[in-house]
């Protein structure tokens, strides 16, 4: 791995020489109002505008599960990744009918059903509040500055917000404090699909192929974002590109990439390497093997749980990948060096030094106290009910009825008044309920809890009591009434009276100890967000003080530009891998056995389509989950992929960028065009795209 | 974690001083020929004799599936762990009838049921061989190493053997080949199963209260060695202690733990840190997932899947103890520091400090070497069949045709004349086979093999076919024939040539890539093995030079005697953990449900029992997993407990040995024998014991 600074072995020349930007060419997930345009010009004889920019900011979008997306069309149309449909689809299935394993065509606007619990927003402002959260926070003690910060975060958002219902705002805290900005959005909270192929064609090589390339996926989707029951008008959108991609060219990926880990220290990522990782990896895995047993049950079983079962393999493929990026010296010697060489940087002045030296101090000293009870915490709160969607439901009325109760400033940030509303839509959202599901995630969850926190933790006897995991678990979810929507909403709308007198086991259960997982939470927030959050923006600080805003902020689930080239890469071991796959290569791949079986759809298409269309295609742009779905563009502004992945070496971007190996990886327009025209006879679409 | 040195900060000392013995009091796996008898003489003012020495190891007994044992009664009678047993125990359960919920208890001889492929040792004699060994391999380079080490070895062992059927010889490498010793066994082959509780009763608590300490486990079984058809004379018994163990006295362990790894290197270490335990991890996590689920579509089921996912849960335990133990920056400090202090020790001999060097250097060249090829080498040779008794008996087949047509020194080790008899007892043993769990892990092995070593890897191609791992595991299973014990024998009767003939799909598996298999085994000796073990040699000897005999070599199965007190620990966070549990105990922690359900039996005989006596004890003995079944001994060398489990601290024994934390679990004598006479009404063998 390349050290992050430009120049290698630069470390002696820091001290004389003005600092280079610590990235380098091609890393980087650029917030739009700090896009390095003199360097992408410099690089390429050309780069975005301003009007670029703004236009293409407006004809992105982010959906609020986890995935990016961008406008295609002017009624709407909406391009994301299959797998960031998935859910929705499955929604539409029913006993005896996956249709996630047939797709989704909707012929006509008729056809276009509504994605419960959906949501889109664009994102039409930026608004620099740094000023407002460090006043409020300054004569605050390490402790009691989380507090302060998410009192003033929630102000700022409820002013902003005001009575718009289509209209969202978020405080985002970008170089982990150094800057706070205000992100106004629009909201769509109507979404319909318009397509998805079948799984097998959108998820062709499945798990095994996952992270890897050579490709063969369709992993794309379309929605339509609807206002007052019609086709929103959406003039913003970005323009389709029908010709196929050239190897080389100047591309772009704007979307939202979810986290990244690269300014952590190397105190917080050891933690990660040596104990969060190992344990989430052998959590991830027995539920994988619990999921894949209960899938190999049946048809209906499979269906039950196959998007549950993709989200935990996909995750724990990435760990797996992460912890291996740790894991590996020179990877982790990236990180120690980014650490010394800013010490270095500000060796010069003896208080920054000493600033900055406690900072790193403090930061290890809480992740220490972290380890401590980070177990607890991530079972009683963070991953309370393993993923059951009934035990969110759960807490999610619990908290409601308690937190409305309470002055804005002094609520539990998710539950005040500008995020609320998400929260509700959740928690109503008809989406139908797999109990058979719950019972398996709550039961392993409990199971866990007990094996990690022992069975003489006594939150465990209390959450237990003298029931197995197995049995309470089977109670909860076959006595619960909360897989009803109208039961939830009317006990949403009773709030804290009607959840105290409610005898709904699941309700009970939550209520019960709900005091401890608070406790847990307000000892994580004390201990160890407070302090961490104080130094890592001293950190910032400094690193602002050396670098300036050369550098770009960790991603936050916010919109971001990432530039790069389409291009392949050399393997460690020699073997070179071409940028870009074609239709043909499908048919030579494909087994006739799970995961390498080709839909009969693309068996019926073969003689109709061109084999030497590009499929999938590599480049070199930094990204990480939270992209999927993400328009891949060209110069010129036009959408030419939609990004799903990223090779096995970016992976480790969660931490670094390497621009020898690490990969973004999407599926070109070319296909998708292609796939919507001849295989699936869905013209009508293809006409709105290339309108 | 202390360091291993006896005076701690004696680094500097180590030049000038006398070299002190590298182990703290109490650390130590003891050879019975090299016990430190003036140590414990000097802590305890009593130390035992040879003639002390000679009787405990003729009682002492290995049993071949990887456990130990002891002679408690003049007529063969044998007492080891439940879990030991557990095995037997399920090959006398059938579809409806779950003996391992039920127990067994034979009332007389005649209801004593033979174990099938169980076998017993004792070891009769030990002679050293270090100089055979060292002048057949001393002219061979390190690729040639381990051939011609094992080719001696063979030579020693046949010699050895004889004609005596019921001998065994082992030729043993201790301190990584410092010394080689031949160690003489006389065989029990008929073994028959006299008692094992409800395994409620013997793992009370389950995976959650496994390694941990207070518990209340009858881990106990009693088995009978016959010779003859008739009970074997064993007048070499140990004495049984029927008076209740006192808190500090000294105590014995004899026993066969089955490896450690304290010598291997940092550069080992961090191997099995980073990749190979991380590699295991998941893999158990995620079968115990596939397990679990598939126990819980029935009893029956889950009477099918027991043995195996306890055995599945007890290593996901024991390796994630052991990759914390390494995670911990103290921990791997220790290991780091045993190695500086060797090459400090040796810094004024200039020679020694290069060969001591180069001999480091090898081992991490070996080892990064083969962290190119582990997982290939794993799945395709060490773990082929991923625990499947078809397949391994399939491979046994195939190769031993192979190999029984070569001449002795130059079979695979496991094939040579001293050795075959084992694998002839495995192959031909009528035991029965459950289909079921055998495609369960052929398809999981399957699964992983293409997930680690991707889709695209020639070897997985072969293996696979077409195929996925399901069909093929499915195919494999339901069409072998190889569940037929006759047909097995047939088979292995028939040598090379049925074996070529052979039509029988695991054959025709096994047999379509076992060159592939070999020669991974052939790199993997030619590039590490062989590599490695030359170093070890030359460490092993740079240490012996410093430290002499002072030292006890890592555990390699063989028979060990530990010595240590009767003493609970202070948790880290203060704790304070008492030494012994009673009979009371167990009725407080039960709860009705799983695993902390108490038996009917012992329900029903609450009243009639003593709520006083001793049921389980810990102790300071050093020792680690192979010892199940111990016998615990007190310095009259009687019978005080067994021994079945250590702390959740011991588990980083693998490593490091902590005296003030790492502690051995034994079932007290006292609570077998209550629970023989009140709860099980086996007062013949109570008298038995007593004689």
């Amino acid at each position: 791995m390349k050290a992050l600074l430009r120049s290698a072995g630069a470390l002696g020349l820091l001290l004389a020489a003005p600092f280079v930007a610590p990235a380098q060419a091609e890393e980087g997930m650029w917030t739009f109002d700090n896009f390095p345009s003199d360097e992408v010009r410099e690089a390429y004889g050309w780069a975005p505008d301003q009007a670029w920019l703004d236009r293409v900011r407006l004809g992105s979008v982010r959906l609020e599960g986890g995935c990016s997306a961008s406008i295609v069309g002017a009624e709407g149309l909406v391009q994301t990744n299959h797998h960031c449909v998935v859910d929705c689809v499955q929604n539409f299935s029913s006993p005896g009918e996956n249709v996630v394993l047939t797709g989704v065509r909707a012929m006509s606007r008729a056809e276009e059903r509504r994605c419960e619990g959906m949501a889109a927003q664009v994102l039409m402002n930026i608004t620099d509040v740094t000023q407002r959260i460090e006043g409020a926070t300054a004569d605050v003690d390490a402790q009691g500055f989380t507090r302060a910060r998410d009192a003033e975060i929630s102000r700022i958002e409820s002013e902003c917000r005001g009575e718009a219902a289509d209209k969202r705002c978020q405080v985002v805290t970008l170089y982990q404090g150094g800057q706070y900005k205000l992100y106004e959005y629009k909201r769509f909270e109507d979404v319909r699909l318009v397509f998805a192929p079948e799984l097998n064609a959108a998820f062709f090589g499945g798990d095994p192929d996952n992270f890897n390339f050579p490709r063969y996926c369709l992993d794309v989707a379309f929605l339509r974002l609807y206002e007052n029951d019609r086709p929103a008008r959406t003039p913003n959108r970005l323009q389709w590109r029908s010709d196929p991609l050239r190897d080389g060219e100047l591309v772009f990926i704007s979307g939202n990439p979810g986290s990244t880990s690269r300014q952590l220290t190397a105190a917080q990522l050891a933690f990660q390497r040596d104990h969060f990782l190992p344990w989430r990896l052998s959590y991830l895995s027995e539920l994988r093997g619990r999921l894949i047993a209960y899938s190999a049950q049946g048809p209906e079983q499979a269906r039950i749980a196959s998007d549950t079962l993709f989200g935990v393999e996909n995750a724990f493929k990435a760990l797996t990948g992460r912890r291996l990026a740790l894991a590996d010296p020179q990877g982790f010697g990236v990180v120690e060096a980014r650490e010394a060489n800013l010490l270095q940087s500000v060796a010069s002045s003896a208080d920054t030094s000493q600033t900055l030296s406690a900072a790193y101090g403090d930061i290890a000293e809480a992740t220490q106290t972290f380890r401590g009870f980070y177990l607890a915490h991530q079972f009683a709160e963070v991953r309370l009910g393993g993923g059951s969607e009934l035990m969110s439901w759960a807490r999610d009325l619990v908290r409601a009825g308690d937190e409305r109760a309470k002055p804005n400033a002094e609520r539990l940030p998710a539950y005040t008044d500008a995020r609320i509303g998400s929260v509700r839509q959740r928690v109503l959202a008809e989406t139908p309920v797999e109990g058979a599901l719950d019972e398996i995630l709550i039961s392993f969850w409990l199971s866990k809890m007990r094996e990690y926190l022992t069975a003489d933790d006594p939150l465990v006897r209390k959450v237990l009591g003298e029931e197995s995991p197995e049995a309470l678990a089977h109670r909860l979810v076959s006595q619960t009434r909360l897989g009803d929507p109208a039961f939830r909403a009317q006990l949403w709308e009773g709030g804290a009276a009607a959840i105290a007198a409610s005898d709904d086991p699941l309700i009970v259960f939550i209520r019960g100890w709900d005091a401890d997982a608070r406790a847990l939470r307000a000892r994580n927030l004390q201990e160890v967000e407070g302090p961490v959050a104080r130094a890592q923006e001293r950190i910032a600080q400094a690193r602002f003080q050396q670098y300036g805003q050369s550098l770009y902020p960790d991603a936050t689930f916010t919109l971001r530009l990432s530039y790069g080239r389409i291009a392949g890469w050399t393997e460690p071991g020699g073997r070179e891998v071409a940028p870009f796959t074609t239709i043909s290569g499908l048919y030579e791949r494909g087994t006739g056995a799970d995961p390498f079986a080709i839909t009969q759809s693309w068996l019926d298409a073969r003689p109709r389509l061109n084999p030497n269309t590009i499929f999938n295609v590599s480049t070199t742009n930094d990204i990480i989950g939270g992209n999927s779905g993400s328009p891949l563009l060209d110069r010129g502004g036009r959408v030419v992929g939609a990004v799903f992945d990223g090779n096995i070496h970016s992976l480790g971007g969660e931490y670094f960028y390497d621009g020898r190996l690490n990969r973004s990886v999407a599926v070109a327009s070319t296909a998708v065009e292609e796939a919507l025209g001849t295989v699936y006879g869905m013209n009508h679409i293809v006409r709105e795209l290339r309108r």
